[in-house]
């Protein structure tokens, strides 16, 4: 259960709602999702957070499926539910096929178990990794 | 200071030579790095982690460069100081690009962002994002 | 579903009921929450949790509103369901208001984001921050 | 040791400068820190993260120092040793007083402890806490 | 809900197959757990973690019995529900009692509270501390 | 560097020297280390982190070196450099031999990664795993 109240579209102010029609647009989605109804309560919150989501998920140097595994990679390690289901489903929506989901899985445990065996040995960075 | 001594190849048994044979191979590199002479205390723990690593990070349905990529992603969520140093250098070496690394490092830090955020709004998962 | 039974009032020894009395007049309920149920399996560390909390918690050189404040920032970094919503509660009961939660959220989102920047950047630490 | 270049003011293309000149004239310091230095390799990372910071953490509904002490205690939740040092100078300059960073510390290390018991214990979150 | 559907022992493939007929098994069960049917649609990543329980997990220096605790204590800090469910689960029928349980829950709660005010003071490690 | 000053017994207050005096005849040392140093800048954490300490690492449903471990286990996933250090000694004080640490690393190792994926997978927990 949220901590905050949902923000509906037909009760937010005009600041919020500018927000939701540009997610709208932008997504070509009829409603925005609940993170950002959750968000809406800070309309300052909310429009600065989906200005940078905007900035930082463009196509790029990297392509946008690679930066919803990026994404996914990080919420698991956080372990933040709403962040996995979301991504998840976005990278799906830009073609992630099931193969690469697994191997993106795979990757994210195994690097989970390196960096485990990492923190606890402290072996001394060697000189070639650094810049 | 790493919490167990480095063995180094001169040192090593047959078993571990082996592993550190197939590193070195597998990798076109004159030694093992830091990591692998901590885990070679423990032989067995070295050549599962070994093995389980080159099965995950060959080229498949991801590249090797989106595989490194997520696997800084997930290093750096964990704070995994080492993982970081090394899968950065190994990422440079399969190509990463500055403009890739900078855009890698701006997901990661927006991921985090909204990690937190969900986390702490607890905003229920939308239908539509659970298959 | 909890992992431990939790031990109701009527089902305590006299040991937790004692605690389980001073919680309820420290807090004025009439009855403990569900953490202390499932602590109570193990009375030495309902006692231990509970004293250390009263002292921690209460008005010193910071107000109670604050230290609950700063309790939901390390909840949520934790990602700690119950602890999110009863802190939140227990904030709520000590005056915060809605747009004090909402800059909580913000500068907890912000600081998660820069924390992922920073850890992976690696900057050294400037001179002037070190005491 | 940074795994980028930290770029010195000297060396920043006009872009990066006028964000370093925003930051100095903010802060009233002589020049910016480390972090800055390392963001800048992504001009626009440190445009829109310098912003943020600035929309996030100037005083509103929660004082200056409050949402320092905050960001300290989200940046040891994540175990930024960057953040830690700089946040921790950052509320010192804003007037934190010894007794004040003690108890801070405290309350941390004490929701560090019922967030790991609450995550073991998996009590049901009490009715009354939920909105 | 599960990320990915999960594969009953009908609908698998003999790969697959062949590795739920050795955890049964193994653990002398009738079916297995919701773990390895998620796991199971990537065959690979299957297998090689049921082969690498299986060597970690089997009594050497640690008897079975250590081994599930510090299962849990991991997962506790990693906040794993369904791995402190069934790591709990597997740790009570391999004789855990519930004072042990107990134990084990101060000393995670314990060990989280002083990790994170280490954490935050950053106190010299003790030259005795290192090898 | 500490963000904190350390205290010495000679500049220490009587409050803080009959902790001190506890803590060097409890574990017959000559004299306490880094992190009680640390914690002495406020008396009353000093103590109560001291008190809770003796009274949760005393033996009894576990013996002292199962305790060590499982407090290593929590401080490698919390990734807390000083404790790792800190309690790997206190650990083969109590005797604990290189296979059992070797041991440890790797069942710590396959926790984060099996967390990983099962966070990620995000199973239903199994009804039998439910007390």
């Amino acid at each position: 259960m949220s901590t905050v109240p949902l923000i509906q579209y037909e009760d937010a102010s005009p600041e919020v709602r500018a927000v939701f029609d540009d997610i709208k647009r932008t997504r070509n989605v009829p409603d925005v999702n609940n993170f950002w109804k959750a968000l809406a309560n800070h309309p300052e919150t909310l429009r600065r957070t989906w200005e940078a989501l905007k900035e930082v998920m463009r196509p790029a140097a990297l392509d946008p499926l690679t930066k919803e595994m990026i994404y996914i990679a990080v919420s698991v390690a956080n372990n933040c539910d709403y962040c996995i289901h979301s991504h998840t489903a976005a990278a799906r929506a830009k073609g992630m096929t099931d193969a690469q989901h697994q191997e993106l899985l795979a990757v994210i445990g195994m690097a989970a178990q390196t960096n485990a065996l990492a923190n606890a040995l402290k072996a001394p960075i060697d000189p070639q990794f650094l810049r």
